[in-house]
């Protein structure tokens, strides 16, 4: 299970206010804070910022020299993606990529180029998929796209996205049957999804996002975008794991519990 | 989702305590305290008691006055419940049968003169089924006894029998698997588990269970024996119903989190 930390994102007001600032400690905090907790990728994200492309390069350089984990270019704009990469030294994760033209084929030269990690959003111009069948469909669209290009399935980290159970009541289990049929349709693929959108609108969002969290990893979802210092979320993941097979002799479970890093 | 009250069983070391001294508050109080926190059935189970007739028959009349929910018969020994039965009013729920012949012959025709729901464990002389193919074979085998007995298959909660994933690592899945298979090939059928074995010899146990109700409601699960007092627990069995689409509107959750029975 891949673990991309979401919390170095402008659409958090306290963090918007420490890249507006250049405020280094706080975000360099935020990072090592989340490799702790067990990130393998620190998403980057200013996309709410007047000055994106800055911010995002301030944030690289900042990051960079201090984490040991690469960084996830988190940007719905590619000419930000474009204009950061060269700044960027471990082999990062692009996100993201949609069947939009303009985003695909701007973008897949430097995924090729750098053999990085992406994340490829089951979206096509103004298409949201609503069924599993429509979300299959557009993950297939995205597979023929990324294969031609030469990119290695294994590097594709497909994203169903996933809507809110409190404006469709079936957002969660179409949600589900995609990931299940995506990653038996297309062997080596993975699947990623962020946990917050199937809550929204909805009290106690968290005790929704990480009982959907489990569903998704019975499914076969292996990557997922989301807070790990959320010592509820990161339990049920690792309790997740030893139910799955994921966890050998539930070592991994055991010594996490002994370290105080899970909760009952 | 059919939810079976657990706490009233003497394998409790308190609750053998106020069996043995016949302390009727004490058990009042634990089926009363169930029922609001949710329970459809108040199982009563002295297994463990030296004199687990007459203590099981004081449960019932005990119990059978205060309670408006029907109580589930819980016993290994089918001369227990036989002695038993006739003095339970409300339509109860036996717990169990299996494809043990002793068991099965006896307990039929006495499910059958009261209607009763029974809960049926994929069981067979001296076989523990550790796969799902087995768990199937063994559920295939009880919905024929049960049907061609005249029992209806909305009266049968089949038990797949979930093993611990500390001594087994494919215990969970193996479990889930046959919840799914036995929901698809028996239309119309339930299951049933207890939600405790899974985590035996492991530490936060509590967490692993919460963690495999939701996988296993995923899968099809419509009953479960469990603690409904454990509030971390129905709040993940109440965030799976919303995610599942069993709560239109969410209106039972949200209703819920206002009465404070919910926690994040």
């Amino acid at each position: 299970m891949l673990i991309i930390g979401e919390r170095i994102n402008s659409s958090r007001k306290r963090m918007a206010e420490a890249i507006r600032s250049r405020d280094a400690e706080f975000i360099r905090d935020e990072a090592l804070n989340q490799i702790r907790a067990g990130s393998d990728y620190i998403d980057i994200n200013a996309g709410s910022l007047e000055d994106e492309e800055d911010s995002v390069k301030w944030m690289v350089d900042t990051l960079q020299p201090v984490i040991e984990k690469p960084l996830c270019l988190d940007s719905a704009d590619p000419k930000v993606i474009k204009a950061v990469l060269p700044l960027v030294e471990k082999t990062p994760m692009i996100n993201s990529i949609s069947l939009e033209a303009a985003r695909l084929d701007s973008l897949i030269p430097l995924i090729l180029e750098r053999k990085a990690k992406v994340v490829a959003l089951c979206q096509s111009e103004g298409e949201l998929p609503s069924t599993s069948e429509l979300k299959l469909e557009l993950a297939g669209r995205l597979v023929i796209k990324v294969t031609d290009a030469g990119i290695a399935l294994d590097d594709v980290y497909i994203d169903p996205l996933i809507f809110s159970v409190s404006t469709d009541g079936n957002a969660a289990i179409e949600g589900l049957d995609a990931i299940k049929e995506i990653m038996e349709t297309f062997p080596g693929v993975h699947t990623v999804c962020g946990m917050t959108n199937i809550s929204y609108g909805l009290p106690l969002r968290k005790l929704i996002n990480r009982t959907f969290l489990a569903m998704a990893m019975l499914m076969g979802l292996d990557a997922a975008i989301l807070d790990p210092t959320d010592i509820d979320q990161y339990s049920t993941l690792k309790a997740a794991k030893v139910l799955l097979g994921q966890d050998d002799f539930c070592l991994e479970f055991i010594n996490d519990f002994r370290e105080g890093r899970l909760k009952a």
